[in-house]
């Protein structure tokens, strides 16, 4: 018996929940200074990309590049980071962020930079329900 | 008629050339901080992973899975970390990134993480070596 997919309780913290893709639940990340998205496979004991079985890694990089034209669809910007780190939470988690010159952490990586700001709750629900539409999630 | 594709100056500048896989060009970072390999598709004008052709896509990802591989046969890590980012240099590249609990730039991501360390000729060519063996580029 496949034990239950279960989101890690830090990721849960630092996001809001946008929806589930086919694979992977779609999270926002709870920092108004990067439009942020992470992808989660909605699936138990991953930790790296291999862990995924090779149909799933292909649906995966898809979901990466529909979370890539959401972003780019939300907001102007000048380039994609796409990571998969993993050094602090475990479970497998793939970040797909939109970066714009001058940004908070501009040039260097989102991740680890400074203190998250987070969105007030008018703005974090409008911004759900846009990304949602995007996806397709509606 | 394509442009050809030539490996950006700058990470020419800062690695070593392990080989060519059949999409990318395989090279080692030149930083005995971290077990540290790039993958750049020789394509010209790629800068993010959605301007690959679908099924380009699907085996840049088989290659970072044989990076993955030979950096876990190389040396034991805890964590494989996988990042395109392309703020700096924005030809189209892959970071596959050996890391271990510790290591100078734990827990944090290893862009913009201080100082790299240069190998000394003798450990870059042994390694090199025994890269392209893991890899079959040999």
């Amino acid at each position: 018996m496949t034990a239950p997919f279960i989101l890690d309780s830090r990721l849960a913290g630092d996001t809001f929940v946008v929806g589930d893709l086919p694979l992977s639940r779609v999270l926002l990340m709870n920092d108004a200074r990067f439009l942020w998205l992470v992808l989660v496979p909605r699936q138990s004991g991953l930790s790296e990309i291999m862990d995924l079985a090779d149909d799933d890694q292909t649906v995966l990089w898809g979901e990466v590049n529909a979370a890539t034209r959401t972003l780019r669809d939300a907001e102007p910007c000048n380039k994609i980071n796409i990571g998969a780190l993993g050094n602090i939470v475990r479970q497998l988690h793939v970040h797909v962020v939109a970066r714009r010159e001058g940004d908070a952490a501009w040039p260097g990586p989102v991740w680890g930079s400074g203190k998250a700001v987070p969105y007030d709750n008018a703005t974090s629900s409008e911004l759900v329900g846009r990304l949602r539409e995007s996806l397709s999630l509606l």
